[in-house]
């Protein structure tokens, strides 16, 4: 092997591939395949060296952080896996590191179910859930509720643009769960009724700060307002490990044609009128009461610990060392 | 005349007919004509004593009222005129009913200019306003900042379920305005630009509370986090004198195919699925900074004085005594 | 009648030796009997001239607020009456002082009948109120709301030392008001139930505060924290005088004995353990939403603008000029 | 007299020209001389209708106040004395002009005694009073505390730019009060030792908001989050007319000299680095507690109601009408 | 010893029945007991293997956990154990085992002594500390305050509906602490004298919540109104493992008995009166200042931190894998 | 060697001699020297056994701690080397030890820059940051985002009494930032300006209490007030060891000629006039929103794992044990 040759397996760069041509999608799914292609690496690497295994195995996790840097869950597959990666020799490397990757994919694969089971019990028998956006994270907390034969009934915020408050009414009226359906503009009058609003999270950052869908952070000041606590439904794969390097996580700006339907009487070539559309919004850790995550419930100002310990406490990407 | 002849002028009558028919319509015109309405009473009164004047005076205001109890500007406009229904004789109580009459005529036709005039005045050259809902008040003070030469631009939300917002970004253009035009979801995020948040009142109570387009609470109380000021543009006929006595105002629910549109895939017949359309929300005075009215701005806690120095200082309806 | 007779009549001296004895007592009692005793030096008078009447109706109410210069519903009966004395003639002052002094007993005879119908409007159908102490104003509120067909349920604290509540529970019971009855401590959990905190005052001073029973403030406090509006009910004779001359409510402290009861195991003689028992607290304007009186309701900000209105915008007392 | 001759007295055209060369100066005796001046005009005025009268009196009113528009006690001294003229004939008008005029004086004389008196009475034996710049009003709060034998103590904050809180200092020495001085940084930490924050006011807005020197209205959210009341000593000619029509008003930068000694080692000549020398800055009125006045105590959000009553209800200049 | 005998020392079972009985009981006592329970069967076990070894281990612990599984102290004991079982060989495990139960005991005997100490070092000479309830963890704080030779005063709060805090005022005067005892509805008025609120926990949520006597938490808000820190005081055996997993602790409901005393005139038969007497309220972490353990002091939001470092990072129970 | 002699190298001896005379200052300095000497004692060492080694090792830590107890920055490298010593021999101790120490300082080294970075990554393109008093770490973060291409402009408060403000703006304007300098007092007015408040930390509690120049929490508290975060540079040096076992940092008092100068016309032979001048005031972790070190950003009230992480969990001093 030329010292050139990265010797990267050609599963990897299948998986790069497809990644980044958006075959392989969703948190979940991309932080799947990235621990399998590790593994991968891990297992048919033909390195001789302990430090040629470990060097092909950075370069393999590189290319495939690559595809999609701003993913928040790939970086956080690669960082864990590559932190199982132990031993002296390259057979107790290889072992190590498919391990870890299958420890992964193990807890992947569980993560939801266990972070509703976690979720549900902070829901007593017959409260009232407000919810804001569509997340599967937040829903299976209130099915496992449900399945622990608790009734719960939702108020949901429609969420413009993209009113993602149908999908989840949808979702709980299959499950039977009675629902409001509000406009967002209706939620603080409505919060009286309620005894939690429970969100998703799109990342969650070093600083305890939520990024979720535009419209969470005046829903959690309003929360806080009117005495309803905030709780936050989120598996370990949204911790943003960018951001323990104080980066602030960049908000995707979206087509204004989610906000102007092609019936509005708005002159969209008046150069003076701007839609702005956010995807996305910060909301400060001080009103926020709980993050849900598959691991147990943490205060958000100490999920920078939750962080760490998972995928590590270098502010240095570990496929650059 | 007889005993049981309460006297009341045609033009009274039809009057009446107009407004209970939505003939006539709106917080102003209504008020107007309720005004108007009186005028014609006095003039036309063929009572020959004090005593009977005054009551045929109350039964044309009841008569007046009844069509529609639940407009504020119409007890205000009757309270108005009584208040300043004064004399001994019959001349002299016709002259001073129709003084007062015309006097609240013409206050109220300069109404929204003054007001415009004093909610510019808290506007500063280059300043950025937040809006919700469209207001008719809350636009003539952007205006009357404008025909004063500053320059201004505003930050829209387009206040679903209804989009008023889109009427006041169309009528902020023909202004030059420029305008960014944002989901309500978006507002927190937007109002670290703003430099005030500016709304119109449907009515204001005694408490100070701010009867407004739902939607408007959950905007103030962000505003106040973020340190946005949060300005009411409200003429005095907006003021609502049963709040006095402590009534709460009743919040109109609208159809909910407002916010349902045709094409949503949710299922309509399906009883679990409840839509709430609340018309309107109450926003404390704690978090409103000023109210402009016509007759100058106030803080929110000292409008009850406004209201007692207009509309009479009694908790009995003035047509009841 | 001599340059040093001051002319008081001698129903004045009676009713003040009665007050300063405690045979009348109560501050409704007590301003009713100054009012009547005004009333009663103006009929008497043999004053021959207009500066005589007057010096002689000051001297009756300086008589009068001497003997208990620190009930607050005393110098308002007499600031109340003095302010309608009006006339050229000693005939005109007459009877202008006769006519105050029956409106104010008039007022003040259906002052807890009005204040209950306003504070009842605040109050809707299936409400929970929380209460503190014993009020018979803040008590008139529901009873008018059940007259007014309305359902209201209470959540009754205790209060301590002297449980008053229990006095509160019992009347409200007999009105066949479910009654939940708790001690103080639990105050912030139960307000998660209730819709209003409702409690009368001991007085009210011109800066907004109201002053009321020991553990309001607390109450107030916490009610704001969880979204629950404070109604306070309060006759305009609690309105405090003194106060908008700044003077601050002194604050009765009680018997020890109130605290620790005979039974407890804690020694009395011993020096260093010092049992304070103070009667009342004072509540910022800012933790209360509304005051209700039988004028209206309130802002606690704007109720100087009654308290001016009704007793005099005079900074000195109307007795000394 | 011609038609264009406004007939404006020579003694007005004096007291003008001295107001105009700050012969005249500070605010409470450009008040002073401004009453004097219209009551010297009604007294000398030749004018043989009403109707001309009063166009003198406007004319001589309009001629002050275009002398310095911007104090605020200027245009009140007009206001209050034209607010007065009252009558049917010239005679009439003369007599309660000069009346008017010389019971602003009186008042304005005894103002401030009746302040301190008023602000007196909030303080207690034993009190520590926190100070900022340095405000006569507020000192006389103080001295007449004093005065009444009660022991008061004080924090000064130095107030950069100027340290007036040296004058401060130096002057509650000479009444022996014992005084703790600390930079303005410091003020955080000696707010836990505080009983009362005490300022004066430049003026006071119409929606409760004090504008007062640089620092005030951060020491006031300070002193919120500490539990330390806040109280404004200001009189009556500091409440600000323009503000009822919504004006800002408006903040005067000083000489970046003041901020910046000639010994400081930063090149003033880089263009670069500028020195911001603001002079005021604007408290709003949930940050203060009392507003204490001449005329009593006020909460901030109802001192428009004393500023309507005093000064007019009018969103117009009289002058102008 | 066949498949189906779980092989549980004799010595756990007398421990585990002892518990169940209460014949031992108490948070410290228990834990104590638990440990050495399974040190003994460490010690006495008589499997040959590893896994027999781990899985009897897990079956004693699961005995005990079985006795009483609401109390916080006991999984915490088990759990504190289980983590440290570690080794390849059964002489290893039993080793290990041993040593780490005598650490946990160890430990837990100096526990609060060394609590007390860290405690103190809040305290500085001449602070007034507010309690409520009675707390030996945190009486032990202000001793080692006094031990330190600093001068501590306190204000007891009296703890309705149980007044323990009687026993606190007892026990500080038996250290010659002057006490000022009140009832729970004066704590506002007396934060203003206070320097610390201190209290203990019952337990301590994941979340940061601090479960503790009624009353704690609604005075937590008004200390933190008033700006007065609050300090919990709180063994580690407090730290409630279950809540990691997002249950709520369950607040026991107490005889109405302790509300209302027999004299008390109120209608028990009254099905309308219904006395509700919760023992424990939930403070959120946003108004706790530190929580002071025998391992350091911690932010509450950090505490799940030395939860999952002492007692296990894992979502299941040890006993349970 | 006998029994007595400790041991202590005389490379540590000299080092002390230098830390305690000042001779070696500055955190970073001090704790760069203190590394180096265990090191060196390390090296030197003839301990035979590794009990000798560990115990001289410990005297010398001891030694060294000694010359300035309060220095933070002192304590934290000894602890952290000592808590890397490890290995069953002498000379395992002895290469680890060293390594340890090594791995320290070179940390050191880059700390400042890593931090810098770090803190970069929070500001955008654009951003206004304002600074109180001089901090290289908070410099550090400008200089890194000057260095990425942002423009950024700061608003530097001048901070009083020493105005340490003018060094920021000398460095600032070295690289070019544009800079506006204001007085402390003006602070709350140009946060409506600022993106951001930057300061540095003298040290940082266990509770996440940041202490740092006075002024520092005045100016985190209207940040809080305004809607502006707050970032404290820190490097770990300065997190303080002694508060996690409750200690309170002691705020030093300076000359109060800092505070009063020669020119100033107060009389400081007068007793009744003090001059407090504390250097350093305490800021909540409530008010900040992220701590930035060197090893990542954390929310103030996390800062307590990192500081046990780094610098052990023991609530003993290492070199007492």
């Amino acid at each position: 092997m030329a010292d050139d040759d990265p010797g990267v397996a050609p599963t990897v760069e299948s998986t790069a591939e497809d990644i980044a041509a958006m075959r392989i999608r969703g948190a979940a799914t991309i932080a799947d395949a990235a621990a399998a292609a590790l593994a991968s690496q891990a297992d048919r690497s033909e390195a001789e060296t302990p430090a040629a295994f470990r060097r092909q195995l950075r370069a393999a996790a590189k290319s495939l952080y690559e595809t999609r840097p701003t993913a928040v869950s790939l970086p956080n597959a690669l960082r864990y896996v590559l932190r199982g990666t132990d031993g002296e020799t390259v057979a107790d490397l290889r072992k190590s590191t498919i391990a870890r990757a299958e420890a992964f994919r193990r807890d992947l694969d569980q993560a939801q179910d266990k972070l509703g089971e976690i979720g549900a019990n902070r829901l007593r028998d017959g409260d009232i859930v407000m919810t804001h956006c569509h997340s599967t994270d937040a829903l299976s907390c209130i099915e496992a509720a449900l399945d622990a034969g608790k009734e719960i009934e939702a108020i949901v915020k429609e969420t413009r643009p993209r009113k993602q408050g149908h999908i989840t009414a949808r979702q709980l009226r299959e499950r039977d769960v009675p629902v409001t359906l509000i406009v967002d503009n209706a939620a603080r009058r409505y919060l009286d009724r309620a005894d939690h609003v429970l969100v998703g999270a799109d990342s969650i950052a070093a600083d305890g700060s939520v990024v979720n869908k535009v419209g969470t952070s005046g829903l959690a000041v309003n929360a806080r307002e009117r005495g309803v606590p905030v709780m936050v439904a989120a598996q370990t794969i949204k911790l943003h490990p960018d951001t323990m390097t104080g980066h602030t996580v960049e908000i995707e700006m979206r087509d204004e044609r989610e906000v102007l339907a092609a019936e509005d009487d708005l002159d969209d070539a008046d150069d003076g009128l701007v839609v702005e559309n956010p995807a996305f919004d910060v909301t400060p850790p001080r009103y926020v009461d709980a993050i849900v995550t598959e691991r147990g419930q943490f205060p958000p100002e100490s999920i920078v610990t939750l962080m760490r310990e998972l995928f590590g406490e270098t502010t240095d990407e570990p496929w650059e060392a």
